[in-house]
């Protein structure tokens, strides 16, 4: 059946889809967007009669994934599904899933699906059971209500990625993840088509690995948590399940304190290490002139290898500041006796048998940027971070490793913990169209990676800092570069988001334990209306030298409830915008002012009660102030009166004292306000 | 220090505490309650600066119990402590803990502890470390607010549990309960003091302990989701670091279909068996006469016996229905053979091989109260469960197990899964003050424990069927007998709910998920005013048959959005009351009722968009007319008049139907309203 299948896909791939997903009217909810799709007359509906066959090659994956699939529709419809588990092939099926083959985890391996709901069957065709695991994400985002019945609309599909590395990088070192955290958020990667987990398993804060030779490294480095192997294997189990590859990193030589408290000898200076409670770029480094350390070396990478399939293996790389070399007079006498001039070089030197290592394991070198040099065999992975915060234009590592003949990925532009919008995500092309890279170096790119630093982040936040804007980066490595309509994924981003919820991810749910914590007994509704205008401070300045922060710092409080990419002050910001033009009229948003007018007066019995948020006070002042000034900012717009010199001094000031954190937030409803009254003053001229 | 300080102890118990709980205002938010307290003048403040010191004989638990408690305190204050990890004794320590040993999990184990709070102060002193940890507990309950600080009031404490055992037996075989789900529950239980986690390991829907022995009973019988060794030594340590003993229960003979899914051949009938999916009592029961079956227990017993460190091993033995043994000649003949009269005879021969073998094991034999019959060695724990749904008077094989020399636990009318306010749990007295038992008996009711049934549970939603109500429950165990004012209670149960929630609990989060699913987009607040005054349907009655539902059905519906108890029904209910006594006026009511009977047509566009709620349109329209009918007849009552027959005719009738479920729950303002209608009825008259 398959051939003919196969036959019949190319035939309906040529014959529909003479448009693209860009061509189209972007109708439908799905995120990512497929590459190819036509809506079509009609539904399928869903009756607990629904049964599902598989058909073709495959193995027990797509059989549980068919299964989960089931469970997860049934928990959408409460349709209580005669049929609870999906094994194999079935007659009077009304869902078919034809499989040509399992899939492996490897780079470039077939992801593609189609998908066809017809009115009375659904059918689902694919390549590897990875590419029928992408179509069951697919169709359960499709699900609709009409004349009060769930239904799949009719639909034709053919998809697949545009990048084959779509990841997602969980700093588990500055603080551990447990299990549960992870599988969520494996569930949460499947449903946004990612296929790429990189467990940043080691740092200057903790080592996370389970090594049976190391036994110190997570006794001494750890605090206690840790994966074991057996969580690894559970860890594995799960990833494969939904067609996800696990890459480990062991950052080396520098964030090497966790490995340096259990090993002071392999440091390059002479002293006794403690487990870093703070963030930042940390003195201590391996040794790369000390045999030891690569003997070291060698047993915990083939420990690492035999545990995890995948052959890539990331070392890390990154932010060797090459001070306690600099002091090192062994180092120094290195250095000069085999020419190295540079601790680049040094770390080339280090590098370069790193590598010879992992070849004879059997596994491809990945790491940071600053491991590519001349030397480096191009059989490595550069990934490239370093950008605007660095002072390096973007992608250039990228763009260069390309061009150096390197397989490469990209993570600058998709570091979520820097709390920017979604929208600057978005915008982030690993090969933007004017990028000036030949057909072979654009194929060397090979996508990119979401990073999910853990400093300031817990198991009870990390969803709200990955999800929803997660899944805009998961759209843009996977759907065609053509799809970049903001609007439209800002439109479908809340969509995914309560998709996302359903999987059991606390993106939502985080907020509302911390409010309630915070506000003491009290109402939550006044927190709550603050809360949704603020975003955590940006970039690196929420925690200033790394040092206001430690580790063990309180994470659930007033900035943790806050969330990047805040809808309210978008939709706010927007909605002056569309005033300002005369497009809308004042109406809209005076309600919504006055509300924030009257927020203050509620906020002080609670920051009465709550003595941890003293730390907003004046910026809840000053919240409820700027509405006020927006009011009267549209009064006298309205009337087309001016103001007198005083007032608009007094706001601007305001809006400059409005500028000032609060709890480590910052209000984002400024631009609006700003507006109207520039708005005011162009007027007034 | 120590024999000191105990001294000062016996000093302070005697000058201070002459009067109980009881005879005080009871004006602290703990729950449980502590046995003797008295608030001082004044309090401690707390400042960033706060250390804590650990004196006289201990190992680890304490000081890692002490450093939680220090991550909490932070978590709940956000002062960012100086100290982040407590060893041991340090000088200039403000807070003090005293312990003097390391305390073991056996039964009669002290857990006693006295604290003091004075303004410049805190001193902590237990006979053990787990005395030590009830009281951290005790202490973080504490943490209130004064003059915008965070204060503890001073206080003086002394307490110690009433009962031994005070446990809670989890069901994670009808639904399998991931780790997480059993680690916050065991933070919910060392917040409530409760000492012993039973886990229910086997039942007919599924087998969850990891063998190595039988590798076939995890692979046929437990879909996937068991409990490695590894769990089980997570659980363990996680458990011994809050104090709680472990008791695994493998359900025997009956309640065996898991077990034989694997191993028909140890089954009473020649037959295969295929795993459970309903929930109820079913015939499948090992083959008592069948040496192998002892063979394969014996080994079995052997390996968790090995596991699990606590001398207590529960066997299950109830609900045994016989079917397979009475149809089973050579069982029948074996009967005859051995002059065992009775299938409970032929189970007693059962029981008793089991105990000769657990005897070996070193463990003492527990098991639901059908274990106990006259030969049955006086080591037995009886596990006292019948009552009023089987039938029989409450507690009957509880004191009859203590007239009869064993020591008993009490776990009927602590079944949570029956849905029951927690009012009726805390009614609950192992030992009633009528209780007709000599000294010596009531020594041998050792406590009781809450039974989470997991037929209608899964990991979204136990926390909301254990918390609050759970620390009723834990109150009744811990805290003397005379602590029993239900309003006092209710009073203070929100407020460790609040607490529970900031361990992570799932309670209150739980329903907001399953909302924001049901509401398609909309805005949940018609939904969550509903559901706060419906409950899931009670007893047994939710799933007729216990065939409704099976294991794999949909589990995050309307009704298991809806939690028992439900304080906006009750706190209605009683405000009617005080209204018909003249003890309000009709206003607060009216306010209420107005929002109730506008809130159906806003949930006609909901329920439209959302099939699945169409089972809960009926009893929406119902709530809202109740409302109507509730508000027509307070403005007969105010007025005086006499409303028309038919309307009194209609207002029965709506009552009567406003009985019927919907999606599965019962709405709980029936009573308000129907106090209404009487009370104009009784003035008509």
């Amino acid at each position: 059946m398959a051939p003919l299948k196969n036959i019949l896909r190319v035939v309906i791939l040529l014959l529909l889809f003479t448009v693209n997903a860009l061509a189209q009217k972007q109708t439908v909810d799905l995120m990512p967007l497929p590459k190819n799709y036509s809506l079509e007359e009609g539904s399928f509906v869903i009756r607990k009669d629904l049964i599902i066959s598989v058909i073709g090659e495959y193995d027990d994956r797509i059989e549980k994934e068919a299964t989960r699939f089931l469970r997860r529709l049934d928990e959408k419809t409460g349709l209580f599904f005669h049929q609870f588990q999906v094994e194999g092939k079935v007659p009077n099926a009304t869902f078919e899933i034809f499989v040509d083959r399992p899939g492996k985890l490897d780079l470039h391996e077939a992801e593609d699906y189609s998908l066809t709901v017809s009115p009375d069957k659904i059918s689902l065709s694919a390549t590897t059971d990875i590419g029928a695991i992408r179509g069951l994400e697919t169709l359960l985002q499709l699900v609709q209500v009409e004349d009060q019945q769930y239904v799949f609309p009719a639909i034709q599909i053919e998809d697949e990625p545009r990048f084959t590395w779509r990841g997602l990088m969980m700093d588990v070192s500055r603080h551990y993840m447990p299990l549960g955290v992870i599988f969520r958020n494996m569930d949460a990667m499947a449903a946004v088509k990612l296929n790429t987990l990189h467990l940043h398993l080691s740092d200057d804060q903790g080592f996370r690995f389970e090594t049976k030779a190391f036994p110190e490294l997570i006794k001494e480095a750890s605090e206690g948590n840790y994966y074991s192997r057996e969580d690894l294997e559970e860890i594995l189990v799960y990833a494969h399940q939904r067609g996800i590859r696990v890459i480990p990193e062991i950052d080396v030589p520098g964030h090497a304190t966790a490995m340096l408290v259990a090993f002071p000898e392999l440091g390059s200076k002479d002293t006794t290490y403690i487990l870093e409670q703070h963030a930042g770029i940390f003195d201590p480094t391996l040794d790369p002139t000390n045999e030891e350390v690569y003997t070291f070396l060698e047993t915990l990478f083939a420990e690492i290898a035999t545990v995890f399939p995948n052959p890539i293996f990331h070392i890390g790389g990154d932010e060797n500041n090459g001070k306690h070399w600099d002091a090192n007079p062994d180092i120094q006498a290195f250095k000069k006796k085999h020419k190295l001039k540079t601790n680049h070089e040094v770390q080339t030197h280090f590098n370069l048998r790193l590598q010879q290592m992992l070849n004879k394991l059997g596994k491809r070198m990945m790491g940071w940027e600053e491991i590519m040099t001349d030397k480096l065999e191009k059989t490595a992975i550069i990934h490239s971070w370093r950008g605007d915060w660095e002072g390096i234009p973007p992608k250039t590592s990228l763009y260069n490793a390309a061009r150096s003949g390197y397989e490469t990925v990209l993570s600058n532009g998709y570091y979520l913990d820097l709390m920017q919008p979604a929208s600057a995500h978005y915008a982030v092309d690993p090969i933007s169209p004017d990028a000036d890279l030949t057909a072979a170096e654009k194929e060397r790119i090979l996508g990119g990676e979401m990073c999910m630093w853990s400093e300031l982040v817990v198991p009870e936040t990390i969803d709200s800092r990955l999800w929803p804007r997660g899944a805009a980066i998961a759209e843009r490595l996977w759907s065609p570069g053509e799809v970049n309509d903001v609007a439209d994924m800002y439109r479908r981003l809340p969509i995914i988001s309560h998709e996302l919820e359903q999987l059991s991810l606390e993106h939502k749910t985080a907020r509302a334990v911390i409010l309630r914590k915070l506000a003491q007994g009290h109402d939550v509704e006044p927190l709550q209306t603050l809360v949704e205008v603020v975003e955590p401070m940006k970039g690196y300045t929420r925690n200033p030298g790394g040092t206001m922060y430690a580790m063990h710092s309180p994470f659930l409080l007033w900035a943790d409830a806050a969330r990047p990419d805040a809808p309210v002050a978008r939709e706010f910001n927007e909605k002056v915008k569309a005033y300002v033009k005369r497009e809308t009229n004042k109406d809209e948003l005076l309600v919504i002012l006055n509300k924030w007018k009257a927020n203050h007066a509620k906020m002080l019995p609670i920051i009465q009660d709550s003595p941890v948020l003293v730390s907003i006070k004046d910026m809840s002042a000053n919240f409820s102030a700027l509405a006020e000034t927006a009011i009267k900012t549209i009064s006298y717009l309205e009337a087309e009166q001016i103001p007198e010199a005083d007032w608009l001094k007094d706001s601007h000031a305001l809006l400059e004292a409005s500028k000032e954190n609060g709890g480590r937030t910052e209000l984002q409803i400024l631009q609006g306000v700003k507006l109207l009254v520039d708005q005011l003053e162009v007027t007034a001229k």
